[in-house]
């Protein structure tokens, strides 16, 4: 149970009519039980979940290189899923599990939780309400407070893999345009350290639609000043823009200036209500209500644009994303 | 169960350690218990809570005419109480309630949620913190989104007290101060009903601190653009404002103007944090760690500014609040 | 040619189309040739001015308690005049002005310069758009950054007649609405020293309208952050509201805090644009092109308002604001 | 005396103690001296101005082929220059005329006004003030309201060299650090006319400067909503951001939203107090009080990027700034 299992075991506490009957985590112990009370089983191996046939669903918070894997139980043992991001590193496992998720007609859902960003929807409604015209140009601003430990680091996948996904994905999201190409300027200007385990910490993507339109990620490892999530949609007709939420509504007025309070500290905190969101709407998903709102395709381009992007970075040029021939649409 | 006794029941779901043994409701039927699936017990007949030697605490959600006899019956059962505002409408039963209360020694907590919105609790902090120095002015903003239906309008014992009831507490959590003289100036503009049902629904009220320090308080019971909840603390060194909380941070940018979303739409939207927030601390006061955080002389004293407000508006002339003589500190 | 003297002497300067042919004042000395260099003539004596039959209007720059007798003589005299506020501090002494002015058939404007904020006029705006609604409620911060010498607060007439008397012009301006009744509650909370010359320094003031909408208007003499002037104006379908303007649109996000920059300093940086098209208005005015936008009538109902207040903070009650039984509509 | 020409004209005539000697304009008729009638002569000629005497300084407002000979001329005659941008198109004509200032050892001055605006001032101060820390990530965006006519298309030099010369001169002066590489992604968006015309109406463009920091443009011949010029500075110690300055501080709330102001609608608005403090400092300049604000070698920066920029549009790939060899520091 990491970070955002824990998340969403707090998630599942608030919503009604779902039943928390297992969780499975291989280093689980005897405090367990009290500590993950709602819980109506702790167990060590998952396998234990998906031999129960009153389990419907299972949601897959493990580390990355595990998700094709569990995916791939889960599904042939015809549980839904539920997949944190990205669905896997590498591309042969990913598309198997992919195939597999199809062939079990299981519902399968990523968790990029910003979807459900109710700042992040209004650019959307604005968009399908035609208010934005032709689209033109997409801005993300988006920076972590603080980097993450340089363990975390090393096992990520890279920026690109761990931090840009979510970005790349709301490119995706707000436009509902696909990437054509990406060039990526980056550098190490946080950490040298991150830079020795040969990843980087800022970045400026950008982004060739295939409709023409352009789009620019920024990333940072560390906004010292908090969580900067900002988005902006420029079109025709108009812009649609997304501020940063912050602390409280209240400033103070000195003699020296006007303070306001800062964004909020980082994803548990400004995505909090999203992640519950999250949680329904597959849960909704499952019972038949809708479509997945975030598909096992939209995994799948996320991480081809971040490949991209590592690939531009490593060339020095802009890249093609490379098309996932599996997928008629793209 | 009505909207506020709904409200505390969903974050009740939402805490910890805390086990709903009953729901008393006359009104309450056969469909109660499915509805309300958390409570343990659905009674009719509040008494039965009070005789049940495991319950520890009791919450009042009744209508206002009610309240002093049932905490009145809660006290002399020992259970702590947390009870709506206003403490009631009829001076001599609150102030039975208010002795009973202390005679038996229980915690007694009343419901002004706003003490708990984490925007004027910043406020709170400037003033703590001296960066106002001084406190010279206070300016409440407190405007619905549109009026309640006249059959509440009818028993709501008044704007004072069923509406500006809040912003008198604010007043004197916001400063710190206590009030001596109020004047009104109200009259009916949103709705002539209202007129005629002997009340106002406009006001702007002038608060004289003892400390010297001013306020003003301006009242609607209709904002079409939203719930208006703003504060401001002016003092020697600077101005702590706390704004609306608006439905998103998203704006649109077209031909016409840059347009923002409304302030979230009432009670149940702005301060959903809030209740929560006071049902914990609540919690946290019976289990001895720490005073309740809104006592019953505070529900006394929001009361007293009520009575001056009125008698001011029927006066014509500004009006002391009288001194509650029970009270050492008035 | 005291301070406002010169913030008229430097927008003349930017206007095309007319003539500085005089700059009298007693005082002037053989330097301001040179130093008022675009003035055609200096003297001491403004008869010389009033003699020239070229001349076609005059500015009154004076203390307040020439006004009086300098319309009088320019009246008189045939041109066109502009005044600074108030127009005079005696009763009788105005009426004669007023009365002369009448008479004498020359174009009279009383330079109350907010008027012609573009920001406040976006109020207006709004309410003749019908946006607004019927008005309901009419809010005015006024506060000054810091107070004036002990000289100045002694001859100033009090806060109602020195500075109040802009936001009771305001009052009348942004709502086209007459006050009915005025409740001052007042105080000395930033310097003793103005307590001990018989004035106030802080105030909240509430306003009655004839119409049956309420206002309030606070005041202090001393906002450490700047100029602090801001407007709402609420009604049944709306409300629109005026903020500070700020030194620049420039914010800084750091580890602490977002601050911004503070309001811009006092009213000459404040309202140094309207200023200038107070004059062009005041210009165009006298070539007939359209009436004075703020009359000798506007003048002196402030003028009442001022005087109400002040009775109303010696008779700690509201107080009526007395007719001027000279002018028709009151 | 086209649009630039006649904003120069009327604020020179708002500064003191400065004369208006001359106007030249092959095109000057009968109706100028009372059109332009604070200058002393209007002429055709502009030689006539080159061989007086007594004119100090020149201001060259005239379409860009004409700037190095103008420029040329001026420096032989030895009068200090003020040149709009870009000091010219040909690369050889630009060099001679660099060279000729230079051995002539006149001031010369390139009209970027936006290095005055207070707004993106603050950033600078922020930045030497330490408040930034290292710079990281630099953002500008820059939208103009409506694209120029087909005719100005055609021999304005292409979007880079016309508009984002102005945003290239912002990345420098904002940061203090030159550019080392330049990526463009463009495209026409707005009127495909453009694009038959050779040209582009949209970019997004990736800037990496020798320091290792990176920075975007973004660009649109179109923002219906008003003139889009927003800077933001990121940092390792906070960032500063100039917003767009709007046309007021107002705001509406009603039933469907909150509406403000737009941004003010173009250069001639958002810029007008920036024209004026630009020419101040250039006469100040001429005077010796101190060094150009904005030199020779500042304009041909921003030319060598703009080339750049061209190239890489063309290329598809990021393409390095030439040096410029004449420049010691480049």
């Amino acid at each position: 149970m990491g970070r955002i299992g824990n998340v969403h075991y707090k998630n599942l506490k608030r919503i009604s009519n779902v039943t928390i009957k297992y969780i499975a985590d291989i280093v689980a112990t005897d405090e367990w039980p009290a500590k993950y009370s709602e819980a109506e089983k702790i167990v060590t191996d998952y396998h234990e979940i998906l031999n129960d046939p009153e389990v419907q669903a299972v949601m897959i918070c493990t580390p990355t290189d595990l998700h094709p894997e569990m995916t791939i139980a889960a599904a042939k043992a015809g549980k839904d899923i539920f997949c944190e991001k990205p669905v896997g590193f590498n591309d042969k496992d990913i598309m198997e599990a992919f195939e597999t998720v199809k062939k079990c007609n299981v519902k399968f859902e990523v968790g990029f939780n910003r979807r459900f960003d109710k700042n992040f929807k209004r650019i959307v409604d604005h968009r399908e309400n035609g208010d934005i015209g032709d689209e033109q140009i997409l801005k993300i601003t988006s920076r972590d407070p603080e980097p993450p430990s340089m363990d975390y680091v090393k096992r990520s996948g890279g920026i690109f893999m761990d931090m840009t996904i979510h970005d790349f994905d709301m490119a995706r999201f707000i436009t509902d345009a696909e990437v054509d190409q990406v060039y990526v300027a980056g550098n190490v200007m946080v950490d040298p350290k991150i830079g020795e385990a040969g990843d980087i910490d800022t970045a400026i993507i950008t982004l060739q639609f295939k409709n023409g339109m352009m789009g620019v990620i920024d990333n940072s490892r560390q906004a010292v000043y908090g969580y900067d999530q900002r988005i902006e949609l420029f079109g025709s007709k108009g812009m649609s823009k997304a501020d940063n939420v912050l602390d409280s509504t209240t400033t103070f007025s000195g003699k020296d200036d006007v303070s306001a309070d800062k964004p909020t500290f980082f994803f548990l905190q400004r995505y909090i209500d999203a992640y519950k969101t999250e949680l329904e709407s597959f849960l909704d998903a499952v019972r038949g209500n809708h479509e997945v709102e975030c598909s096992f395709e939209d995994g799948i381009k996320a991480i081809r644009l971040a490949q991209a992007a590592k690939k531009s970075l490593n060339s020095g040029k802009p890249e093609k994303v490379n098309s996932v021939q599996n997928f008629e649409e793209v």
